[in-house]
């Protein structure tokens, strides 16, 4: 079991579905990826709250294990906050405001431990805030990145600098059609194999997930829960969940990779069946594996 | 190895994708279905084709031993006509013209051996005929429908007395949020199973297919295959394969079920890679059977 630290957003959103509102829960790509690695190694969390940010919400992660001494507190600022509206169907979300906040003067300067992590997970967040991460840490062994269209529209130059210094990239199917001009998925795949990581894994939601590498390819489902309440945070808790048990393997082969998917997968799963990670805060590591086990039968024939 | 008896349309497409344009290429939904179920077990099609129709054409069916004693041609017609054009990221098909020729007069009678099938697949098709087809056989043992829009907005009540009969029913996201006004896909599965058959199976197309019962829920990706000619034909390939793997086990339970929907993925993701089933044509049972080893180790994790 190797440590993974994982940098990124921490936030506030409140979210409106079609049937509920939940208002300033925890969200944020590497809370949410955090959470979901932290059932599989030991997780370092580094991200920026602001004074709004309780020892009560500090608590929902070192309750789990998860190492905080790379979570800044600035009191003389607030958290960086997300309010979005999901659709009738779930599959559109409109965001209705965004609060950057301390969030626009986050310039991680990581402590000698995090520094010392094998394993990063560059959650959703800015390709300069990224590459601070990948410079100050001094033994990496894998590392990889997610991103959104804010950042390929706002930041492309640095993010094209970022692909080169990363092993794997995750992002979702309109993103990779986004940064590379293609719809077909496995032709943006590939070329964006031919922008630096050796691999890239494009998320499709309700419809799962697709590996790509000049050398193999495999789709996996998503697991079909029937209990959808929204599904923010559930591509970070992917993504996490996945470098958590690489990281806690110890291991970056293939064989590892595609368990890694499918844990994140069964995380993820978790992640849409309630707000925030609600879902998650009931689960054990036993949950998760009960699941995983079901999964795995569900796609054997 | 037992009779699977398909009937439904056989026809000429004309089809237009973004780069290629095939005139008057074999197609309709029993056609495609009995070229998939061929490679499994014994194929009996039933259907109506016109003048226009060549021995030729009959060879290509008799060639993969299909018995074709019901396929009635009729020389004062013309077959069923269909012609299509998929948008440039082939998501859309908008059709440009249907002639439907002798289709409109299509009432089978079957012949004796016909009649005596155990197993039947209804591919798309009017609602009255398939009905006509379940009337006619008497010794049944396993009987599944396709259907389609068209048939959901004319034929709602004839249809919704056909799932009384049938053991299972294949049809696609949109179709059966048609037919149950329900957006979330396991509710309107959920529903469906109320309607009368035991299970049902939703394709989604290059995302794979859905399938439920009140006792068991699983999914299935779409086999990746990035050879994409065009679509038109993969979802009754992949129920014709399925149901024949079925008869050809002659086994009915869930796990040889998922196997049969799993060769039916791994037959679909062939009839994809060219037009009509050109690329089905070029391929063996050891073909098929490589890919579907492919396909299990791809899931296994």
């Amino acid at each position: 079991m190797q440590d993974l630290l994982i940098i990124g957003s921490t936030a506030f959103d409140t979210i409106i579905t079609p049937t509920q509102r939940r208002d300033y829960i925890i969200g944020g790509s590497a809370s949410h990826a955090a959470y979901g690695a932290a059932f599989f190694t030991k997780t370092r969390l580094c991200g920026i709250v602001g004074s709004d940010w309780t020892p009560e919400h500090t608590k929902l992660f070192t309750d789990r294990g998860i190492a905080v001494d790379d979570l800044e507190i600035r009191p003389d600022g607030k958290t960086f906050f997300w309010m979005g509206e999901y659709s009738q169907d779930m599959n559109i979300r409109t965001t209705l405001e965004t609060q950057v906040n301390v969030l626009g003067e986050f310039s991680p300067n990581l402590t000698p431990a995090s520094r010392r992590s094998p394993y990063l997970f560059l959650a959703n967040g800015s390709p300069v805030t990224q590459m601070q991460a990948i410079d100050q840490c001094t033994e990496l062994k894998f590392v990889v990145a997610d991103t959104m269209n804010f950042y390929i529209a706002s930041q492309r130059a640095e993010l094209l600098e970022l692909l080169k210094k990363i092993d794997g990239l995750v992002l979702n199917d309109e993103e990779s059609e986004m940064l590379t001009g293609k719809k077909d998925i496995f032709a943006a795949a590939e070329q964006l194999c031919g922008m630096g990581p050796r691999f890239v894994i494009i998320k499709k939601g309700a419809h799962g997930s697709l590996y790509f590498s000049p050398t193999a390819l495999f789709t996996l489902p998503a697991y079909p829960t029937r209990k959808l309440a929204e599904p923010t945070g559930a591509g970070d808790c992917f993504a996490g969940a996945m470098m958590g048990y690489i990281a806690g393997q110890d291991a970056t082969d293939l064989q590892t990779i595609k368990t890694a998917i499918a844990y994140g997968t069964v995380a993820a799963s978790f992640t849409v069946e309630d707000f925030s990670f609600d879902a998650l805060k009931r689960c054990t590591r036993e949950d998760i594996d009960a699941r995983f086990r079901e999964f795995q039968e569900m796609l054997r024939f």
